[in-house]
């Protein structure tokens, strides 16, 4: 009755919940853990400070297995790799960065690591680097995302092929008939994020969340594509970023138009014009703030009866 | 046993075959058509007389329904719409303008009118102006594009949900997985393009045909985004493009870039540097020439396939 992240995870449902930058602190990793899925502390946005309270208070709020997501990339890595292991973390999504530089340190400490890539080369290199499993993430997805532009329809099914570990679809998933299609593609699980940073126990701003429950088809665009690109829901910021890359603003120009601390201005702090919103296309989708709970039990619920109907489909 | 979609074309397989410049003539319809799928003879590319003299090859080599695509901004669309009539054509495709103008001309004439779209908008300008079906195309796919640059996973599920008219997936699909992702989503049947612009009876040059089977991921990027997005294989012209736009070239700049006749130069004619070249994303997945009945029977094959995997998946 299990599969292949199931069983690595020891969860109930292949759902798992994205690591997300100011949204997805300890009240909805363990929310999520709680329901069956796996819930992730977002550590991106977090001083190691408050990322280890972070991990003490989900560990008060679930006894099920939850992970914390690391961007390689950040400048305390290592702090935060110490207080993983004091923690006694069990599972690392690690994204944003070479996966070489850390799998074995981790795995030494018995720990299952995942990590997100975008593309088939860095898929095998993940693999190559000992990870038990990897997230494959479409253009579709919000945040920081592949230079490749390949969408989830594309990318999982030349994963699959590439990898023999088990590949967790994200990117444009947020219900059921979506979990449906990564299943068909040939995911093993899937990846969830805008859906879950409008959970009630997101810690994203009301005004960003209401602002994701309002937007609409195209309202999301891929952004600041000569530094890293990321997925960036239209406000004055985002609109200023289109402006200046229509002008053919250069790197050092968009550097200093980012300036410091916008996501947690726009994500956290709710300035909804100035600050800089990290959001998925599926934000479109997204009517209603419900219960992590709730989210997970609908998304599971839709899957199985649009399986029963993709079954009964005759020809 | 039988579809909406299947229904409606009086077709064997819900696969239909994109309307594509310099690709789909008669040879590629008939044979797609005489597999059981649905041809299209792309009149994009087409003078009138070499359109008429297409139709008449075409009735000729098949005595299966075939359709024909006609991009309402094209200059000469009464002259077109005229053969139609003349030539007893029984299903168009309509693409890249206004469905309202030219639908109920043709519904009168007892024709089938399907119309593409990329988003929910024109999804419902489309049926109010009495189409019985919608192509819905995501941005994975190939030649022109919406603005929107929605992905096919989260353009299908929205566009189902608004209409209550048949909706056919483009965009990303070139297997039978893909084909039952969309099916997932709630597609009743799809519309593959890069895969039949390699198939033996497509009119692509040899050279463009060799081109997308040796390109890998990240080769096609959606360009001329200030023009009408247009996505292009990646060459000496492809490249300058991405230049010019990255240091703010203007619309006249585009054009004057662009000049006339690329894509026959590119598709048709074989220059590979100087030619603009219009695939989809799926362009990195294929890797073979084949015949278009051979392509047909192995996606069906697959389709169902994967289609008893999935429904003997058990949590």
């Amino acid at each position: 009755m299990a599969n292949t992240i199931t069983s690595l995870f020891n969860i109930k449902y292949p759902i798992i919940q994205a690591g997300m930058v100011w949204c997805s602190g300890w009240r909805l990793a363990a929310a999520v853990s709680n329901a069956g899925g796996l819930g992730i502390i977002g550590a991106g946005s977090m001083y190691p400070a408050i990322l280890r309270e972070h991990i003490q208070k989900c560990k008060q709020a679930t006894n099920q297995p939850f992970a914390v997501n690391v961007p390689l990339l950040y400048p305390n890595v290592q702090e935060i790799m110490d207080i993983l292991v004091e923690e006694g973390i069990k599972i690392v999504f690690t994204s944003a960065g070479n996966p070489a530089t850390w799998t074995s340190f981790l795995k030494e400490k018995g720990m299952t690591v995942v990590h997100v890539i975008a593309n088939t080369k860095f898929a095998l290199k993940a693999e190559q680097s000992g990870v038990d499993a990897i997230v494959a993430e479409g253009f579709e997805a919000g945040g920081h995302n592949g230079r490749e532009e390949t969408t989830t329809l594309c990318l999982i099914p030349t994963v699959k092929e590439a990898v023999n570990i088990p590949v967790i679809a994200a990117g444009g998933i947020a219900s059921g008939k979506s979990m449906l299609a990564a299943f068909a593609l040939g995911a093993d699980a899937v990846q969830i994020g805008s859906a879950f940073a409008v959970a009630e126990e997101s810690s994203a701003h009301p005004n960003f969340k209401e602002r994701i429950l309002s937007s609409t088809e195209g309202d999301t665009k891929l952004r600041m594509k000569k530094l890293v690109p990321v997925r960036l829901l239209k406000n004055e910021f985002a609109d200023a970023v289109a402006q200046a890359e229509a002008n053919g603003a250069n790197t050092a120009e968009l550097v200093t138009l980012l300036g410091r601390a916008r996501a947690k201005l726009g994500m956290f702090e709710g300035n909804m014009e100035e600050g800089e919103l990290e959001i998925g296309q599926v934000s479109a989708m997204l009517n209603e703030i419900k219960s992590a709970a709730t989210i997970l039990n609908e998304i599971w619920d839709e899957f199985l009866v649009e399986k029963d109907r993709l079954s009964a489909l005759k020809f």
